[in-house]
């Protein structure tokens, strides 16, 4: 019988030093000893790719991007070959590969390629020899031989795509976290963790400000049908599991997005308004188009960019933060939820449902309790877990 | 008309820091517009691959070959990219390629593979774009495509090995002295830098001490016919050129070679003595048979390993030193050179001569007032230049 198939990935901090890359190597034994196959996706030592960075902008504010790939894709192949290493003298047979040996084609975009396709022969062929196989993160190569990296988030994305071209049965993500939490925890301190979400859940907690994964994987993982677990490095633990379509249990969750901005225009400036944002390649989070008021929610960040090219036509723009109730059946909630927060005088400026969400923006300085309050009453409170149970998922 | 192609090698030293790789720059750019197609070879940064030995060795004392090369080779991969980077900075187009990259086959002995042969397609395909291509030193690929490394002297290796691919017109090693010297002028004062030097003398001066250029290098860039220039990054220089058989310009020079130990044995076990260190691959400088002794000269540090298997038949070792006098006609010259030595009271422990050299071999804290007797005598006074002159290289 064929032995199951798992992608370990484990980030910068889990391999920060050589007594974590020990502690990983131990979680990837265990799961090599309970009769897998395993596929190990690592980042680059935490601080090391800062510490390329630095150097790269000593020389030059923006360096070519083709030289800054092959420079910070250096920092997993350290990461990769010191826990090869570690396996090796622990008795367990490892091999380390560069995106390149592991045939992960990119295009050509420098600095924040997307994963064309992957060859797994290589990867195979080490796994029938019953090697555990270390593939580097954030990294892989284009069609001219040209080494490329990922962008933000790559090395998720390269556990991902691995493990749905390799029809791994798993992906685990493992990270200093030790699951996926109905909200924040640092923010809500009710917040439970949840022992399975589905993925529709997921990609709308994970767009709307969830840190835990990053959109991009948790699309293709869902796309590819990859069941995906977020677990900790620090930990023994079962973590938290990604996986089908809206389930039988009711899951909710509230993600917190701090940092966005209404930008208000005049109505007949929207759509230009609109245009604008995606010539300059500008997300727009979304389009207020109210009686009294028109305008677009952006990041704040890509404000500047924006102004510059905009700035006459804009009207008033305001800091917001947005507050995105996932799971949740949404008819009469939105009234409900705004009576919730006025009662502690928490205002709601804009609001929005679709079917599995319901996102209110408000204040930055009210977002927290706004948060808390949320929470309480629709996820901790026995009240909460009655709803839950009556009004199945939606997705 | 096609241009002439110069190879160029900066070491770990000339790479250290973000203004040196500027230095570095400035010699590429020189010779780019002096009309050359340029290809580079780099070593990682000075003490970057202390610092990823030092990572690899907490992890086992003895850590996996294979595992080393991936380890090691992101040195290079630094530098190359930095420098690249740096060049483009400047107004110059540049291209890093790792080993694998620039199709640098080894075979496949990790850590101290031997280049096979180079298919130079990619790098020609840069240069006919007029790009200069930086190629990272010291590392390869084997046919498995795994990453091997040459060992001691790697960057030079790869330096003359493209160089012969290449048919470049020129080799230049850059590195922290301006040349090639009549000896090392840490020892003597007087030593004076060589403009031209024979390989025959060079491979002579390199395989008896001369720390300046690695003996393979010189053996290959011989073979291959490729002229060899040493030269300082640190200066604005014109080096010493290593080139041809004999020629008509009688050069000399005087070795130093320190830390060798001669080990003798009774008569009987001469030749199983020398059989042993062929078995434990341990180099033999000299085989000594006279007629009160017998015995082998062989480096210090092999001693012990001899040691272990030999011990008991093992008569007396004593620590020695090497002083040979490279492109004389030896004829007259050894008992000369006793006759000056001994005014000074320096006892000549053995002797021996080849057509090209003399060798003396004398107890360590005599070596250096040895040196400067016999560069005086032979090299710097005009009685000296005029031996030189009448005496034709023997090569």
């Amino acid at each position: 019988m064929k032995k199951p198939l798992i992608v370990q990935k484990f980030g910068g901090t889990s391999v920060g030093s050589i007594e974590r890359i020990h502690q990983v190597a131990e979680h990837i034994i265990k799961a090599k000893n309970d009769g897998n196959q395993v596929v190990v996706v690592v980042s680059a030592m935490s601080g090391e790719t800062n510490r390329l960075m630095d150097l790269a902008k000593q020389i030059d504010s923006v360096p070519t991007a083709r030289e800054l790939d092959v420079l910070l894709s250096a920092g997993e192949q350290v990461s990769m070959a010191l826990l090869a290493m570690t396996l090796n003298k622990m008795g367990h047979a490892a091999r380390s590969l560069t995106g390149a040996q592991a045939n992960i084609v990119t295009d050509n975009q420098h600095n924040d390629a997307t994963i064309k396709h992957i060859d797994t022969t290589t990867i195979m062929g080490l796994l029938e020899q019953d090697q555990i196989v270390i593939v580097a993160g954030f990294q892989g190569v284009n069609e001219n031989g040209d080494i490329t990296t990922l962008g933000r988030g790559g090395s998720d994305t390269s556990a991902v795509a691995l493990a749905g071209a390799l029809r791994a049965d798993e992906c685990q993500i493992f990270t200093d976290v030790d699951g996926i939490y109905t909200c924040d925890p640092r923010v809500v301190k009710n917040a439970r963790k949840l022992a399975v979400i589905d993925f529709p859940s997921m990609e709308a907690m994970a767009s709307r400000g969830a840190k835990v994964l990053h959109l991009p994987s948790v699309q293709f993982a869902w796309k590819n049908n990859v069941p995906l677990r977020v677990l900790s490095t620090f930990d023994v633990n079962e973590g938290s599991l990604v996986k089908g379509e809206s389930g039988n249990q009711a899951v909710s969750g509230i993600a917190i997005q701090r940092d966005l901005a209404i930008i208000e225009v005049d109505k007949e400036h929207l759509s230009s308004a609109t245009k604008q944002c995606q010539m300059l390649g500008i997300d727009i989070w979304n389009v207020i188009e109210e009686a009294e008021r028109a305008g677009i929610m952006i990041k704040q960040d890509a404000c500047a960019k924006f102004d510059l090219v905009f700035s006459d036509k804009i009207r008033n723009s305001e800091v917001v933060s947005l507050l995105t109730a996932v799971g949740l059946e949404a008819n009469g909630m939105v009234e409900h939820a705004c009576d919730l927060l006025a009662k502690r005088d928490i205002e709601i400026n804009f609001s929005a449902t679709n079917a599995l969400t319901m996102m209110l923006v408000l204040a930055p300085e009210c977002v927290d309790t706004a948060a808390n309050i949320l929470h309480d009453a629709y996820i901790t409170s026995s009240e909460a877990l009655n709803i839950q149970q009556k009004h199945a998922f939606l997705g």
